[in-house]
């Protein structure tokens, strides 16, 4: 089958192995892949990834248990053990064994098929569309703040960067009855929150005054400093972005302002196909471009252009 | 009257005005004065501090309202503006326009008197001596963590370091419920915690498993390195030690680990108080040496050799 590949060295889009339905896997006929920032990190060496790309996919199960067959899905990416203390807890996202879609040691899903476990899919719900429901993981990952903090309606939450991260993270804590402001740098971008009436403003137009609760969604070192500065003392700044750099900081002032730093990563998927299902979080704005997997190599490419949000990999 | 001051050059003791006591004021006939690792910090240029040092404090209330004329105290260290948001939210410790007692724009208590305001003074509880109560600073520091994290009985705490605030902190989460662990580098210090039933082991012979809650108080980079290691995915992080020297660290394994950071710096007194007067911490044995006043500047000298814990400076 056809598959976007990264060895270390290139982008590939090469012929590979058909995937196999193992004892408690499937293998789902990919309808759509979406490129995410890991990806363009792990182009750039994070996670020393070798192997099929992409890790937000919905598609049809083709191969697995009966009750899966035919069904239309999307599938969680952190392949746990369900043996360890972790996976016990229900963290398999944390099981120090597993593998991780299209991130560490399993291939994924910028090809034609991809083999996933049985327990990491979710059904999609009729009348969601694939375009729509390709955003189940990244949306998850911004309902995982809400796993994680407790942010209430009357919390101030600040929200810095209007890159995809940052919309999806503005809109779950908007939903959720948050005060949420949005300080971003594409006028465009912050018009799309803005008609779903989220405060909005650009960088060079805001006050600097700080939140409660601040969203570090830039991905970079300067944007890290900022949310800093920008959290009240004894506040809280959600830390959603991984970085193929390191970035040093001191961590002086977070002693000496009480600042609670959470580190945030993937979520589980129900309640993002809840948002989506009810139509609470809006995401086909976020699609700049639709590119087939014959050029996939080009779609990652695309996907670190400025200004350019969701690109999908299409059949 | 006599003061240790410190004017960003040298440390001496010499004569200093007598402080007055203005409208919201008491000045504190002091007892005992200890010596804190900030103090240290200080004399290395931490906070740019200039002025009489020390802010823990017993004394007994020398001028000020007549209801606590003569009461026996110690004092709170963040002397706030009382009008402010966060003072409005009880949280003077962090109002923007405080002054910080020895720390920030306010004269310490390493002298013959000291002022402070009365809303910073407790009463020290009947039959609490004053070496006993000058640990309620550093005690209450210890108690702020149970403020920010919910440590509960079941809760696997891992404290790393075996200096005063390690062994405070230790303390307090024992006598909270929570199965503690210290790690530390001194055996006597070690065998303190033992003799109140807490697990503590050399870093020698310490297994590195991580545990839920991590309490970093080494004041190392390197002892916050281990403890990024030692805090298990989905765990808390507590920084109860500055710096003044700026450690720069990698934040991508507190993300991908989702690792709740909380830096941790002072509390609120009566905690503290409360925990001396029942003897369920235990205090004198962390004292290492007192010194009169008068060489005021050895006592700080003092402290900073390895293996001293608190040094008092006495009148
Ligand atoms: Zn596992
Ligand atoms: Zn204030």
């Amino acid at each position: 089958m056809r598959a976007l590949t990264w060895d270390g060295a290139a982008l590939r889009v090469e012929d590979r192995p058909e995937p196999v339905a193992a004892e408690g896997m499937a293998v789902v006929d990919v309808h759509l892949a979406g490129v995410c920032a890991t990806d363009v990190q792990i182009v750039r060496g994070y996670m020393g990834f070798h192997g099929v790309l992409g890790h937000e996919v919905v598609g049809t199960v083709q191969e697995g248990p009966e009750a899966w067959l035919g069904k239309r899905v999307t599938a969680e990416i952190n392949f746990a053990c369900g043996r360890c203390a972790m996976c016990a807890r229900g963290l398999g996202r944390h099981c120090p064994g597993r593998t991780v879609m299209g991130i560490l040691g399993a291939d994924g899903a910028m090809a034609e098929r991809v083999a996933v476990p049985v327990a990491n899919l979710h059904a999609v719900p009729e009348g969601l569309s694939d375009e729509a429901a390709v955003f189940a993981e990244p949306l998850a990952a911004a309902f995982e703040i809400l796993e994680q903090v407790h942010v209430r309606p009357r919390t101030r939450v600040l929200v810095l960067g209007d890159g995809k991260l940052g919309l999806l993270c503005a809109q779950v804590l908007h939903q959720a009855g948050a005060e949420v402001l949005v300080v971003g740098r594409h006028e465009d971008k912050l018009a799309l929150l803005r008609a779903r009436g989220i405060d909005a403003v650009l960088a060079s137009a805001w006050s600097g005054e700080p939140a409660e609760v601040v969203v570090e969604a830039t991905g970079s070192p300067q944007g890290f400093l900022a949310a800093v500065r920008a959290t009240l003392p004894r506040g809280t700044l959600v830390l959603k972005s991984t970085f193929a750099a390191r970035p040093e900081v001191d961590l002086a002032p977070l002693v000496v302002n009480e600042i609670t730093l959470v580190g945030s990563r993937c979520g589980s998927f129900p309640p993002a196909l809840r948002a989506l299902a009810a139509g609470s979080v809006d995401v086909l704005p976020l699609i700049s471009a639709r590119v087939p997997l014959a050029r996939a190599d080009e779609a990652l490419r695309l996907a670190q252009q400025p200004g350019v949000l969701k690109v999908l990999v299409t059949q």
